[in-house]
């Protein structure tokens, strides 16, 4: 898995959610479609109208979160700032996407689409997650500049190998050695390692 | 439509997302499962394990925002503030949750599930968004105590009756009056009308 592919899957895809958040400071979720993609130049574009509250969000400097999941029970999260198509672009871009999503023009027949405006992601983390295999399989990659955050736990020296946390985990993602190894890409982050361990070996990684 | 059935459809969704605000003020979106609902009573029931970012994000005093798209094109959208169940009752919801969602024992087999915690929406605002007839239809309701927030646009009595937001309109929900009306229940939201106004008569309700 990588990120190209990643971004492609959203095209195949019948719902992607994107999140944002208000001038209130709460999430607002909305099911939207990924209009067009650029895998190679890791490139996502939306739309939205410029009466809309989603609109005026996703001017706040914000990130959005994308969330999909495709047909196999794979998720795929992307978290980076929309920028708006610059003007001189914005035109060529909306007649391509109304091209590519004859959808679009039932909703905003004619000249109408012209209250859309064309964003696109650029810089980003992407997550792929697959809950449909066993041990679960997940992976982050970047688009951009966005530097990768963490997640998830790490384990200390001061692990005695007591393997408490071997029996405990739901996953079997645990190595038994001294100090254990958790398979980061297998991990669901629930924390049932880090209560169990008898010494406080097993930490949590804070989000960067 | 009413906000019973908008609760209920929630359990009959391939995949509903769930927005937070992270700890850096920005979205995150997760692919959830709601796990048991309470129509009449209003309460939407989930779960999450305490490792994780989500569990820390739900007990940050803000709403969270869940989205489903049914296999009928609906969108249903409930934004609420969530609580987690009280401790005296987590261990009977959860075992209840085990037993209606069979599913849950191949991610967390055994006693491992009691590194979930369950949480409960109960006050929020619900709306119904259809975009599968056209006009496109939309309705709000309220569950607990939390008010109706506005939304979408009005039309002030400086109308002129000139007909150029009727031409305008994508979705034809402007009815032929002085001043104009806007079919609420069909709009989608776009502003078209109120750009097109040449006496700047319709005006954009901000969000309570």
């Amino acid at each position: 898995m990588n990120a190209q592919t990643c971004i492609r899957k959203l095209r195949y895809v019948c719902s992607t959610s994107m999140g944002t958040v208000d001038a209130h400071g709460n999430p607002q979720v909305r099911i939207i479609n990924i209009m067009h993609v650029e895998p190679e130049k890791g490139e996502i574009y939306f739309v939205t109208a410029r009466g809309k509250n989603f609109y005026r969000e996703l001017q706040n400097g914000k990130e959005v979160a994308i969330t999909a999941l495709t047909r196999y029970q794979e998720m795929i999260r992307v978290n980076g700032i929309p920028e708006r198509v610059p003007d001189t672009r914005q035109k060529k871009w909306l007649d391509r996407i109304f091209e590519e999503n004859q959808i679009m023009n039932n909703v905003y027949p004619g000249n109408s689409r012209y209250v859309l405006e064309v964003f696109c992601v650029k810089k980003a983390v992407i997550e792929y997650f697959n809950l449909g295999v066993h041990p679960i399989f997940r992976e982050r990659y970047t688009i951009g500049e966005e530097a990768k955050r963490g997640g998830g736990f790490m384990v200390t020296e001061a692990c005695i190998g007591c393997g408490k946390c071997l029996q405990a985990c739901p996953q079997g993602c645990i190595l038994e050695k001294i100090p254990v190894e958790i398979k980061e890409e297998n991990c669901l982050h629930c924390g049932l390692c880090s209560e169990v361990c008898p010494v406080q070996a097993i930490k949590r990684i804070e989000e960067e």
